[in-house]
Protein backbone atom coordinates (compact mmCIF):
# COMPACT_ATOMS: atom_id res chain seq x y z
CA UNK A 1 0.00 0.00 0.00
CA UNK A 2 1.31 3.60 -1.08
CA UNK A 3 0.73 5.42 2.35
CA UNK A 4 2.81 8.21 1.05
CA UNK A 5 -0.23 8.75 -1.99
CA UNK A 6 -2.82 9.07 0.83
CA UNK A 7 -1.02 12.21 2.60
CA UNK A 8 -2.02 15.60 1.50
CA UNK A 9 0.56 18.42 1.04
CA UNK A 10 -0.83 21.87 2.23
CA UNK A 11 1.36 24.56 0.42
CA UNK A 12 2.29 27.60 3.29
CA UNK A 13 0.54 26.37 6.39
CA UNK A 14 0.99 27.13 8.87
CA UNK A 15 2.78 29.94 7.64
CA UNK A 16 4.35 31.00 4.41
CA UNK A 17 6.68 28.53 2.63
CA UNK A 18 5.92 25.63 4.85
CA UNK A 19 4.52 22.41 2.93
CA UNK A 20 2.76 20.57 5.28
CA UNK A 21 2.10 16.93 5.28
CA UNK A 22 -1.78 16.50 6.20
CA UNK A 23 -2.10 13.26 7.27
CA UNK A 24 -6.09 13.14 8.03
CA UNK A 25 -6.46 11.92 4.45
CA UNK A 26 -4.45 8.87 4.82
CA UNK A 27 -6.36 8.46 8.62
CA UNK A 28 -9.29 8.65 7.63
CA UNK A 29 -8.83 5.56 5.64
CA UNK A 30 -9.83 2.38 7.43
CA UNK A 31 -6.58 0.56 5.22
CA UNK A 32 -4.61 3.44 5.96
CA UNK A 33 -4.91 3.80 9.41
CA UNK A 34 -4.55 -0.11 10.15
CA UNK A 35 -1.39 -0.43 7.85
CA UNK A 36 0.70 2.42 9.23
CA UNK A 37 0.06 1.39 12.93
CA UNK A 38 0.75 -2.10 12.02
CA UNK A 39 4.06 -1.25 10.17
CA UNK A 40 4.97 0.96 13.21
CA UNK A 41 4.38 -2.11 15.44
CA UNK A 42 6.42 -4.46 13.17
CA UNK A 43 9.44 -2.32 13.05
CA UNK A 44 9.82 -2.74 17.11
CA UNK A 45 8.23 -6.03 17.52
CA UNK A 46 11.98 -7.39 18.70
CA UNK A 47 11.81 -4.76 21.60
CA UNK A 48 10.55 -5.54 25.01
CA UNK A 49 8.11 -2.07 25.34
CA UNK A 50 6.23 -1.34 29.07
CA UNK A 51 5.03 2.14 28.05
CA UNK A 52 4.59 3.40 25.02
CA UNK A 53 5.24 7.57 25.23
CA UNK A 54 2.97 10.29 22.71
CA UNK A 55 3.77 13.59 22.86
CA UNK A 56 0.52 15.94 22.54
CA UNK A 57 -1.17 15.77 20.18
CA UNK A 58 -0.79 14.19 17.52
CA UNK A 59 1.34 11.34 19.39
CA UNK A 60 -1.85 10.60 21.08
CA UNK A 61 -3.08 9.21 17.71
CA UNK A 62 -0.62 6.53 17.07
CA UNK A 63 1.00 5.84 20.57
CA UNK A 64 -2.50 4.12 22.21
CA UNK A 65 -3.55 1.74 19.50
CA UNK A 66 0.55 0.57 19.26
CA UNK A 67 0.36 0.69 23.37
CA UNK A 68 -2.84 -1.70 22.77
CA UNK A 69 -1.70 -3.96 20.43
CA UNK A 70 1.72 -4.69 22.15
CA UNK A 71 0.52 -4.88 25.91
CA UNK A 72 2.29 -1.90 27.10
CA UNK A 73 0.71 1.10 28.89
CA UNK A 74 0.34 4.73 27.08
CA UNK A 75 1.75 7.84 29.02
CA UNK A 76 0.78 11.46 27.69
CA UNK A 77 3.89 13.94 27.51
CA UNK A 78 2.13 17.26 27.45
CA UNK A 79 1.99 20.79 26.80
CA UNK A 80 2.31 22.89 30.24
CA UNK A 81 -0.46 23.28 32.70
CA UNK A 82 -2.13 20.69 31.26
CA UNK A 83 -1.01 17.39 33.80
CA UNK A 84 -3.17 17.53 37.15
CA UNK A 85 -0.43 15.70 39.31
CA UNK A 86 2.61 16.78 40.29
CA UNK A 87 5.04 16.60 37.03
CA UNK A 88 8.87 17.51 35.74
CA UNK A 89 9.28 19.79 32.71
CA UNK A 90 12.02 20.59 29.63
CA UNK A 91 12.33 23.80 27.56
CA UNK A 92 13.39 23.29 23.96
CA UNK A 93 14.44 25.63 21.81
CA UNK A 94 12.21 26.70 18.56
CA UNK A 95 13.16 29.18 15.66
CA UNK A 96 11.83 31.78 17.60
CA UNK A 97 11.81 31.45 21.43
CA UNK A 98 10.85 28.52 23.21
CA UNK A 99 8.50 25.74 24.36
CA UNK A 100 8.20 23.46 27.27
CA UNK A 101 6.91 19.99 27.59
CA UNK A 102 5.76 18.05 30.71
CA UNK A 103 5.21 14.69 32.47
CA UNK A 104 3.59 13.36 35.52
CA UNK A 105 6.44 12.22 37.64
CA UNK A 106 4.85 9.23 38.82
CA UNK A 107 4.64 8.21 35.49
CA UNK A 108 7.65 5.83 34.71
CA UNK A 109 9.07 3.53 37.46
CA UNK A 110 13.03 3.20 36.88
CA UNK A 111 14.13 0.79 34.40
CA UNK A 112 10.65 0.35 32.44
CA UNK A 113 11.31 0.44 28.49
CA UNK A 114 9.96 3.11 26.78
CA UNK A 115 8.99 3.60 23.48
CA UNK A 116 8.13 7.01 22.17
CA UNK A 117 5.87 7.44 19.15
CA UNK A 118 4.74 10.53 17.50
CA UNK A 119 3.52 11.65 13.77
CA UNK A 120 6.28 13.77 12.59
CA UNK A 121 10.20 13.72 12.48
CA UNK A 122 11.41 17.39 11.67
CA UNK A 123 14.12 18.77 13.46
CA UNK A 124 13.71 16.61 16.42
CA UNK A 125 13.24 18.89 18.92
CA UNK A 126 10.27 17.63 20.65
CA UNK A 127 11.41 14.27 20.57
CA UNK A 128 14.40 14.92 22.27
CA UNK A 129 13.08 16.61 24.90
CA UNK A 130 10.40 13.38 24.96
CA UNK A 131 13.36 11.45 25.89
CA UNK A 132 14.88 13.68 28.19
CA UNK A 133 11.84 13.57 30.47
CA UNK A 134 11.63 10.03 30.20
CA UNK A 135 15.61 9.11 31.28
CA UNK A 136 15.22 11.92 33.81
CA UNK A 137 12.31 9.52 35.23
CA UNK A 138 14.84 6.22 35.30
CA UNK A 139 13.30 4.95 32.04
CA UNK A 140 15.12 3.55 29.16
CA UNK A 141 14.07 4.30 25.40
CA UNK A 142 14.05 1.48 23.60
CA UNK A 143 12.85 3.48 20.62
CA UNK A 144 11.81 6.31 18.29
CA UNK A 145 8.66 5.41 15.51
CA UNK A 146 7.77 7.87 13.21
CA UNK A 147 4.94 7.59 10.62
CA UNK A 148 6.52 10.79 8.47
CA UNK A 149 10.44 11.89 8.30
CA UNK A 150 11.50 14.94 6.64
CA UNK A 151 14.95 13.76 5.74
CA UNK A 152 16.61 16.66 4.72
CA UNK A 153 15.89 18.77 8.47
CA UNK A 154 18.09 15.95 9.38
CA UNK A 155 16.65 15.50 13.22
CA UNK A 156 17.50 11.80 13.16
CA UNK A 157 21.23 13.09 14.18
CA UNK A 158 19.72 15.07 17.42
CA UNK A 159 18.49 11.35 17.86
CA UNK A 160 21.18 9.08 16.89
CA UNK A 161 21.71 7.23 20.09
CA UNK A 162 18.52 5.62 19.52
CA UNK A 163 17.12 3.25 17.25
CA UNK A 164 14.82 5.86 14.99
CA UNK A 165 12.19 4.10 13.07
CA UNK A 166 10.00 6.17 10.12
CA UNK A 167 7.65 4.83 7.20
CA UNK A 168 7.21 7.37 4.94
CA UNK A 169 9.99 9.64 3.87
CA UNK A 170 10.22 13.16 2.36
CA UNK B 1 -11.88 -4.89 36.98
CA UNK B 2 -12.50 -2.31 38.94
CA UNK B 3 -11.33 0.24 36.11
CA UNK B 4 -12.52 3.42 38.72
CA UNK B 5 -9.85 2.51 41.32
CA UNK B 6 -7.16 3.31 38.44
CA UNK B 7 -8.27 7.12 38.04
CA UNK B 8 -6.58 9.20 40.21
CA UNK B 9 -9.03 12.21 41.39
CA UNK B 10 -6.98 15.80 41.87
CA UNK B 11 -8.75 18.39 43.64
CA UNK B 12 -8.72 21.80 43.17
CA UNK B 13 -7.06 21.27 39.29
CA UNK B 14 -7.50 22.86 36.85
CA UNK B 15 -9.26 25.65 39.40
CA UNK B 16 -10.45 25.82 42.68
CA UNK B 17 -13.26 23.45 43.73
CA UNK B 18 -13.06 20.64 40.55
CA UNK B 19 -12.42 17.27 41.09
CA UNK B 20 -10.37 16.56 38.15
CA UNK B 21 -10.58 12.73 37.31
CA UNK B 22 -7.21 12.26 36.21
CA UNK B 23 -6.87 9.26 33.43
CA UNK B 24 -3.09 9.07 33.24
CA UNK B 25 -3.00 6.83 36.08
CA UNK B 26 -5.39 4.18 34.25
CA UNK B 27 -3.47 4.91 30.82
CA UNK B 28 -0.31 3.77 31.93
CA UNK B 29 -1.47 0.35 33.39
CA UNK B 30 -1.40 -2.04 30.30
CA UNK B 31 -4.30 -4.07 31.43
CA UNK B 32 -6.32 -0.51 32.57
CA UNK B 33 -5.63 0.37 28.71
CA UNK B 34 -6.83 -2.89 27.19
CA UNK B 35 -9.63 -3.36 29.35
CA UNK B 36 -11.09 0.15 28.75
CA UNK B 37 -10.76 -0.08 24.96
CA UNK B 38 -12.02 -3.17 24.69
CA UNK B 39 -15.19 -2.41 26.43
CA UNK B 40 -15.81 0.75 24.45
CA UNK B 41 -15.80 -1.48 21.70
CA UNK B 42 -18.22 -4.15 23.24
CA UNK B 43 -20.71 -1.01 23.55
CA UNK B 44 -20.79 -0.47 19.67
CA UNK B 45 -20.15 -3.90 18.42
CA UNK B 46 -23.63 -4.17 17.21
CA UNK B 47 -23.61 -0.67 14.98
CA UNK B 48 -22.07 -0.46 11.45
CA UNK B 49 -19.11 2.28 11.40
CA UNK B 50 -17.30 4.14 8.85
CA UNK B 51 -15.21 6.66 11.25
CA UNK B 52 -14.78 7.05 14.34
CA UNK B 53 -14.08 10.69 15.51
CA UNK B 54 -12.07 12.11 18.62
CA UNK B 55 -11.98 15.82 19.63
CA UNK B 56 -9.02 17.07 20.59
CA UNK B 57 -6.63 15.91 22.22
CA UNK B 58 -7.95 13.22 24.76
CA UNK B 59 -10.83 12.15 22.68
CA UNK B 60 -7.46 11.05 20.34
CA UNK B 61 -6.56 8.64 23.16
CA UNK B 62 -9.43 6.56 22.47
CA UNK B 63 -10.28 7.03 19.16
CA UNK B 64 -7.98 5.85 17.17
CA UNK B 65 -7.41 1.78 18.78
CA UNK B 66 -11.55 1.98 19.00
CA UNK B 67 -11.04 2.85 15.12
CA UNK B 68 -8.65 0.60 14.46
CA UNK B 69 -9.99 -2.36 15.92
CA UNK B 70 -13.68 -2.12 14.75
CA UNK B 71 -12.06 -1.32 11.40
CA UNK B 72 -13.23 2.11 10.67
CA UNK B 73 -11.29 5.22 9.44
CA UNK B 74 -10.16 7.97 12.32
CA UNK B 75 -11.19 11.37 11.56
CA UNK B 76 -9.99 14.30 14.45
CA UNK B 77 -12.09 17.31 15.51
CA UNK B 78 -9.85 19.94 16.50
CA UNK B 79 -9.26 23.38 18.19
CA UNK B 80 -9.16 26.43 15.83
CA UNK B 81 -6.80 27.02 13.52
CA UNK B 82 -4.64 23.28 13.59
CA UNK B 83 -6.84 21.84 10.75
CA UNK B 84 -4.55 22.75 7.15
CA UNK B 85 -7.21 21.92 4.92
CA UNK B 86 -10.67 23.74 4.39
CA UNK B 87 -12.97 23.47 7.53
CA UNK B 88 -16.32 24.01 8.78
CA UNK B 89 -16.58 25.63 12.70
CA UNK B 90 -18.90 25.51 15.37
CA UNK B 91 -19.02 27.23 18.54
CA UNK B 92 -19.87 26.05 21.74
CA UNK B 93 -20.55 28.09 25.32
CA UNK B 94 -18.55 27.91 27.98
CA UNK B 95 -19.17 29.18 31.59
CA UNK B 96 -17.26 32.64 30.63
CA UNK B 97 -17.15 33.27 27.47
CA UNK B 98 -16.93 30.80 24.48
CA UNK B 99 -14.46 28.29 22.38
CA UNK B 100 -15.53 26.50 18.93
CA UNK B 101 -14.12 23.28 17.43
CA UNK B 102 -13.02 22.36 13.69
CA UNK B 103 -13.54 19.38 11.13
CA UNK B 104 -12.05 19.26 7.49
CA UNK B 105 -15.01 19.96 5.15
CA UNK B 106 -13.65 16.67 3.43
CA UNK B 107 -13.62 14.62 6.04
CA UNK B 108 -16.76 12.76 6.25
CA UNK B 109 -18.61 11.61 3.31
CA UNK B 110 -22.79 12.18 3.23
CA UNK B 111 -24.09 9.44 4.92
CA UNK B 112 -21.17 7.74 6.28
CA UNK B 113 -22.08 6.17 9.96
CA UNK B 114 -19.98 7.95 12.54
CA UNK B 115 -19.10 6.94 16.31
CA UNK B 116 -17.55 9.98 18.47
CA UNK B 117 -15.21 8.97 21.56
CA UNK B 118 -13.96 11.06 24.29
CA UNK B 119 -12.74 10.62 27.74
CA UNK B 120 -14.94 12.13 29.45
CA UNK B 121 -19.05 13.64 29.59
CA UNK B 122 -19.63 16.70 31.55
CA UNK B 123 -22.17 18.96 30.40
CA UNK B 124 -21.63 17.85 26.88
CA UNK B 125 -20.95 21.42 25.17
CA UNK B 126 -17.99 20.04 23.25
CA UNK B 127 -19.48 16.46 22.31
CA UNK B 128 -22.90 18.44 21.08
CA UNK B 129 -21.04 20.75 19.48
CA UNK B 130 -19.27 17.46 17.53
CA UNK B 131 -22.32 15.83 16.47
CA UNK B 132 -23.35 19.30 14.79
CA UNK B 133 -20.12 19.35 12.40
CA UNK B 134 -20.59 16.00 11.83
CA UNK B 135 -24.17 16.50 10.65
CA UNK B 136 -23.30 19.65 8.83
CA UNK B 137 -21.30 17.20 6.88
CA UNK B 138 -24.05 15.20 5.67
CA UNK B 139 -22.73 12.15 8.92
CA UNK B 140 -25.18 9.65 10.80
CA UNK B 141 -23.95 9.78 14.44
CA UNK B 142 -24.29 6.24 15.38
CA UNK B 143 -23.15 6.51 19.29
CA UNK B 144 -21.38 8.56 21.75
CA UNK B 145 -18.72 6.51 23.77
CA UNK B 146 -17.10 8.49 27.23
CA UNK B 147 -14.91 6.51 29.45
CA UNK B 148 -16.23 8.83 31.95
CA UNK B 149 -19.72 10.48 32.73
CA UNK B 150 -20.16 12.95 35.59
CA UNK B 151 -23.68 11.81 36.04
CA UNK B 152 -24.74 15.19 38.56
CA UNK B 153 -23.79 17.80 35.13
CA UNK B 154 -26.56 16.00 33.42
CA UNK B 155 -24.80 16.14 29.67
CA UNK B 156 -26.74 13.14 28.76
CA UNK B 157 -29.47 15.08 28.75
CA UNK B 158 -28.35 17.73 25.99
CA UNK B 159 -27.90 14.41 23.96
CA UNK B 160 -30.43 12.63 24.38
CA UNK B 161 -31.37 11.78 20.37
CA UNK B 162 -28.42 9.80 20.74
CA UNK B 163 -26.75 6.27 21.96
CA UNK B 164 -24.90 7.38 24.32
CA UNK B 165 -22.69 4.77 26.30
CA UNK B 166 -19.83 5.44 29.65
CA UNK B 167 -17.72 3.37 30.85
CA UNK B 168 -17.04 5.40 34.87
CA UNK B 169 -19.38 6.87 36.55
CA UNK B 170 -19.13 9.59 39.02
Amino acid sequence: MDLKEKVRVVENFPSEGISFKDITTLLKDADGLKNCIDQLVDRFKNEKVDLVIGPESRGFIFATPIAYLIGAGFVPVRKPGKLPAETIKSEYALEYGSDSLEIHKDSIQKGQKVLIIDDLLATGGTMETACKLVEQLGGEVVGLGFLIELDELKGRNKLSKYKVESIIKY
